[in-house]
């Protein structure tokens, strides 16, 4: 695939303007010819009366009779071992924002593909004509006998806090919001790797976390479990501290753990002597001179959508050694496709009833391991989108903390 | 496949229950390898990072904007165009009962398998953990917006009556359940053959119907559409009249068009003078006294299972002229599987908003019209289970009826 961005100017820039022109069409043209991305394909052929008195009646009735005694049974003659439904509410899908449940279903089909393709997990996209968090909740409860497990996606924050809470609270598969965790596991492994590269130590570590929506948010609980001391959360109005206003719950909350100094100020008072800056807010706002300011080895995660915070030979000029960001056109993508796949295959081969901590600590563990010793350098500090072995590794990670 | 059922006695009695065991097992077995009937397959590759592009990021962002502004179009890059939900709330699952929705989920998931391999639909299993009506219409209903069409599915009665028809109200696709209609099309595609072979005029004709639950009160409803006059419900405590007790609301309200005498007795009472039989009741309710106590030719759908009312043989003996069952051993078998999946793949081709009468009456007609004048014969009102051109015949039907 040609690149979607560019970091030149001129001729080649207008080029690539054309070739993401060309991209977004070719994309219309594909959803219109798929018209639908899965197929629900029967595992049995069913061409003959014993087939059809083996796959359906009379013979279905055995199983029936089996699950009715023994609920559990389920797990062994159903899809439910090997099934999730992808559920979002069409209020925060990828930059686009609240474009409702019909707008939102080419993502969730999409979502699902990818569970399938790289996971080989079944997964069903179900768009919800509710926004009411009473709603969302009650309703995913009075589906899930179908389904092993509940991926959420692209509920907006804070709502998606609530709604993921409650779910796993009722629910005894596991309910796991993609937006907050996989990013959040993702970004972990990536963190792992520099440290190992830079030979930073987590305890001393000082950590700026741009952007406090649910992705900004997980990533800082899960460094935090991982052993980050030193964390501070910023936001549109600056450093999150115990006098911000207009902050919601979810952000107050983790003033007991983050910027425990209680200090105010901007982003670029936050990131002076920094070692990691992860960002999930908005393009080009962190500056070379921002960067200048951090610690040596300053380690920066910019992925911001579609163009990050700052661009990585922006970021290098300025001193940085590490810098990923969410676009494949450069080194280090941070890109969940690594995790959320195996995540699911791992909890559904354990039958986990919930996607703890453990899990997730394990999963950003085993995406690390991947980059060997040899292979680790500042540009290649995260596995390939497309490497074959990271479900695998995540699933048995995930499987072996349950 | 052998038979599952046996007219004559002995050894060859002994034989068939060894089979309908072996059966049983095979059917538990084959359920446990198969751990889920579906599954959910990509219609693309995605191992490249352009296909990761264009089937996800970035690429999908641009059929979620056309939809985001004209929702229509979500049946152009959706599979809302052709996927359709079976939703149970597991109440009335086959002659089992009320299992609950997690023992449904074989049932729903061979009837997901079956719509795939005769319509080419897809469809996805949806077991309510709710068996209360206006949470079950309020699921349905948020659920909708991923699907082109609704199959309800083994919801008891008179519950179900409700269910559809609320649902039909609130939502713009077809709702359809088929417990009801499928059986009632089918049905009528036999009654239209059967009347083809003994030349009886539908306005003529004294039909009884046995059995008033969800399946009798719409094969009644269908028969009275299509031009019966003089048609009688009978239930377990007998004629359905102005003074029967316990009755429920679907049944008093069949009242208007039916026993217009207003007459009471049991089903022996009722059966005297009838031309046609329907059965939807229990096993061996039905003598051959009571035949031979209905007019000239009679014709008798006993379709209880997995035992019918009277068996073809007894029914013959006194004095019916055509007999259908339920069971793929004896001749003219009434199987739903003929009607569904066109019924469904019509609608979709057609994006109806509704299963009308019209639509009905126009399935069975074509589904009666497969049998040629040749053909046609007292063994042979009804085109097989497996007849390819049965549902093509039936979507063409329902789409012309649009």
């Amino acid at each position: 695939m040609a690149p979607v961005g560019s970091q030149r100017r001129g001729s080649v820039r207008i080029s690539t303007e054309r070739l993401i022109m060309d991209l977004k069409e070719k994309a219309l043209e594909l959803h219109r010819e798929w018209n639908g991305k899965l197929d629900t394909v029967p595992k049995m052929d069913i061409s003959t009366r014993e087939d059809l008195a083996l796959a359906y009646t009379p013979g279905v009735a055995e199983p029936c009779k089996v699950i009715a005694k023994e609920p559990a049974a389920v797990y062994e003659y159903t899809q439910k071992a090997n099934t999730i439904a992808v559920v979002s509410d069409g209020s925060a899908v990828l930059g686009l924002g609240n474009i409702g449940p019909l707008a939102a279903m080419p993502v969730m089909e999409g979502k699902c593909a990818l569970f399938k393709s790289f996971g080989d997990v079944n997964a069903v996209p179900i768009c919800l004509d509710t926004q009411d968090v009473d709603e969302i909740v009650e309703t995913v409860i009075r589906i899930a006998p179908a389904f092993g497990g509940i991926n959420l996606e692209d509920i907006s924050a804070p709502r998606c806090f609530e709604v993921e809470r409650r779910l796993i609270e009722a629910l005894d598969i596991p309910v796991f919001h993609d937006d907050q965790h996989g990013t959040a596991i993702v970004v972990l492994s990536g963190v792992i790797n520099a440290l190992r590269l830079t030979g930073k130590k987590k305890e001393d570590c000082r950590v700026v976390v741009n952007g406090a929506g649910s992705a900004g948010i997980a990533i800082a609980k899960l460094l935090l479990t991982y052993g980050f001391k030193h964390l501070t959360l910023v936001d549109r109005c600056g450093i999150i501290s115990s006098r911000s206003e207009g902050i919601n719950e979810a952000q107050r909350a983790m003033l007991a753990t983050t910027n425990l100094d209680d200090v105010d100020g901007t982003l670029a008072d936050a990131l002076k002597g920094a070692d990691i800056f992860i960002g999930v807010s908005a393009p080009n706002i962190v500056s070379e001179e921002m960067v200048a300011s951090m610690a040596d080895d300053a380690i920066l995660f910019a992925m911001a959508n579609p163009d990050p915070e700052i661009l990585p030979d922006a970021a290098k000029r300025a001193g940085a050694r590490v810098v990923g960001t969410g676009r494949s056109d450069f080194p280090n993508q941070i890109n969940n496709v690594v995790a959320f796949p195996g995540i699911f295959k791992g909890a559904l081969a354990a039958r986990a009833t919930r996607i703890t901590e453990e899990m997730k600590l394990a999963a950003a563990e085993a995406l690390a391991a991947l980059v060997s010793d040899e292979e680790l350098c500042e540009d290649f500090i995260m596995p390939e989108p497309f490497d074959p072995r990271a479900v695998d590794a995540v699933a048995h990670a995930v499987e072996a903390a349950v």
